[in-house]
């Protein structure tokens, strides 16, 4: 099954309203360039890739709203400068714009070349997805458990997935034992999204708490550890959701393999090292509440720090559409 | 503040309901010893001391409600062998039910001795916590900064606490910069408890996310992990929360202290090894569910493994109530 969690109808973006998955399955219009963006910022739509496309679609809104102003510039340019604030980490996201800031650039503000583009950006996403699926099925064996943490899936991508486009691939050989989905707390990304979409294609899955991931692998359940990307740097490191560092310590620890899947549109080659990315923190109460519950005792204080930083050193292998790099550092990332 | 989850009031058992905490603070009233046995096995009350402890006075009601029978043996035998079942993990239960055993083996069936053995108990485990608290302190440095994971804190126990107790200590002292409580999917023991103990005491806490962990070790900001056990074996692997194995390897591979901090009453030497104790294993729902609230997909399967072992070679050092063992092994824990 392949399915994009974001889609172009009659003249408006829809997008499946991540927030409220698995129980309800709800896509919202936007035909507004700014109620679009707040979308990224309010993770109706999220997952690196995802948001990329997503920004894609928002500037064909809004150079077709703002169609035939006299300073169409101004506007669409302003309107891009918006859209790039509405998350700081996943750098797909400023790769899809700097294709827009092309166009701005050239004085051209055709809607259709603006919509074109998105579907184009949107296509590629789901052939490179396929592409690296391949190349991350190589190195899964038969009867391999597979770890996956997040959700680098369909949801968070044009369709298909990163790590969950390696398990389709994987799945689609019948290489694979079981999927082990980390809940990922506090956005429950792996419980609410990841195996919603495995059990979609029976692929068989067991949820775990993000901190039952070392005992299966001293239990000998775990061959793999596969997952996304929301930031590649120059010299391989991986800024990826909460938790991915600590399982690449773990996956190193049992010697286990680690798996990083991700285009090239995720790689920052001008930034040097994980160190030097901007991590976004949000609101303490995504991790003291949970459905408006609150789960702490009043005027409990939270760190909510969404990515961290996984070093080159500690990745077996970084799956792009272009070549798998094993055991990644800045020269073989600079020769992509 | 040193305050108990448990009380004895009336010729009744009265337990503080942890499940519900911290929105709410109820006292439930025993008097039956099955109902009492289920409360464990409930977890209205949890944490190795305080199941040792609430065991004790489950057998002085059995002892009140079997007084004066013809059969009383047989019946406070058979209460013993419920009792002995409400938890398969945490040693404490068997070590206090082990010195009941020997007044039935007695003959002694006298409700006095019974309330008196179990005011024993739960006295000498809060001495025990300040004890251990003191000798715990004497690793802990001005400004440190302390994970703690699970609650092994002044609910898990008679009162004061075991890994809390050392926090308390080293607060009293003004050593702790901060205290991080990792929330401990998925019974949210830490935010939900340690959280709400912490805060009561006015000590600096914030919760963090399981799989946050490793992020804040590698930032500097913690210079010990200090943890609880529910059993710890003769080689000295530590028995505790899922979660304390990963939090091990993460405090190894960042060079920092890890302590676990157990009353003798947790130390099973009979058992050589970590990988000889039988771990409990709870309904998936737990994981799940929240407060009745379905986060999965229908269908969908998890595990909820409750304990895990961490090997004595990435201890730093075990505190009891006798003295601290650093790097332990077979020879140091058999000479307690």
């Amino acid at each position: 099954m392949t399915f994009s969690p974001i889609r172009w109808q009659n003249n408006s973006l829809e997008l499946l309203d991540q927030r409220i998955l698995p129980h309800k399955e709800k896509w919202i219009k936007y035909s507004n360039p700014i109620k679009a963006a707040e979308a990224i910022t309010n993770m109706v739509v999220r997952g690196a890739p995802a948001i990329g496309i997503t920004a894609s679609y928002v500037m064909a809104l809004s150079a077709l709203q703002h169609k035939n102003k006299t300073n169409i510039k101004n506007l669409i340019f302003a309107n891009l400068q918006i859209i790039k604030k509405s998350r700081p980490t996943a750098y797909n996201l400023f790769w899809a714009l700097s294709q827009y800031q092309k166009l701005i650039d050239e004085n051209n503000f055709n809607f259709a070349d603006y919509l074109y583009l998105a579907k184009k950006i949107h296509k590629q996403d789901i052939e490179n997805n396929i592409k690296m699926g391949d190349f991350g099925n190589e190195y899964i064996k038969d009867n391999d458990g597979i770890l996956t943490h997040c959700n680098a899936g369909a949801l968070a991508t044009g369709g298909y997935g990163t790590a969950l486009g390696v398990i389709r691939a994987a799945h689609r050989d019948k290489k694979i034992k079981k999927v082990y989905a980390d809940e990922t707390r506090p956005w429950l990304q792996g419980t609410r999204l990841t195996a919603w979409e495995l059990l979609k294609d029976n692929i068989s899955t067991t949820i775990i708490t993000d901190s039952s991931a070392a005992v299966l692998m001293a239990q000998n359940k775990i061959q793999w550890v596969v997952v996304g990307a929301d930031r590649i740097t120059a010299n391989g490191d991986v800024i990826n959701k909460i938790g991915t560092y600590s399982l690449a310590i773990l996956a190193n620890f049992h010697k286990i393999g680690f798996m990083v899947v991700a285009p090239t549109s995720t790689i920052d080659k001008n930034i040097k090292k994980g160190e030097d990315i901007i991590i976004e923190h949000r609101h303490k109460n995504e991790v003291l509440f949970l459905n408006e519950q609150n789960l702490a005792p009043d005027k409990a204080d939270a760190i909510n720090q969404v990515f961290d930083t996984t070093p080159a050193n500690l990745i077996s292998v970084i799956i792009t559409e272009k070549k798998a790099i094993e055991n990644p550092n800045f020269k073989k990332i600079n020769g992509l």
